[in-house]
């Protein structure tokens, strides 16, 4: 089985890649009883999910992810939890976001699922 | 049993105020198996964590909570994931610096210890 920071570099490069390219397809990496909490507005469900990022107010998004952590969930299962900082650049502007992002990844049949995923951006004091 | 967002209010509260009054004492919210990934050192186990707060170089710390959410981690254990961003004033400094920290919960006889830890500081642009 691959290494745990590598399962979550994996995951973070093609979860950021497809919201900046097509979020659209993100629907796919959740399930029935996933859970997306987006600044404090909290969906059940891949379909919930899906639209809630489908319909995000941003033209053109690029993340640059600045930490990246991970740690196993489970003593008994391979899931991961996955913890992000990093910058949110929206429609070119010139002042990034900083963001922290939480997600629980589940095992399945040889790719891993998002069980939770939490999203915050940071503003400053 | 309580509502998860309660439970992690209630956690929250209680973790921060030890760690800004005496963080000697947060040894006893973690177990062997526990994890704490620190500004990217990787602890294992109540010790391990234990000695790395105690030896932190802050003299005077507190932590003001900004955002708080939470989401059960498993659809079988009551255990819940938290995620923390907020601000860390340091030894007085007028210049809080901004963090994230990600807990996972597992009940354990009416209370939770932590399994997973994970803290931030987030840098700007």
């Amino acid at each position: 089985m691959a290494d745990i920071n590598t399962i979550a570099k994996q995951f973070t490069d093609f979860y950021y890649n497809t919201f900046d390219t097509n979020r659209a397809n993100l629907g796919a990496l959740y399930r029935d009883m996933s859970m997306l909490t987006w600044e404090g507005s909290q969906l059940l469900g891949a379909t919930s999910i899906s639209e809630k990022l489908a319909g995000l107010p941003f033209e053109k998004v690029l993340h640059k992810v600045t930490t990246l952590d991970a740690q196993p969930s489970s003593p008994s299962v391979a899931s991961v939890i996955v913890s992000v900082t990093g910058l949110l650049v929206v429609d070119d502007s010139p002042n990034p976001l900083q963001f922290s992002q939480v997600f629980q990844l589940i095992p399945d049949g040889g790719s891993y699922y998002v069980y939770n995923d939490i999203f915050r951006l940071n503003y400053g004091a």
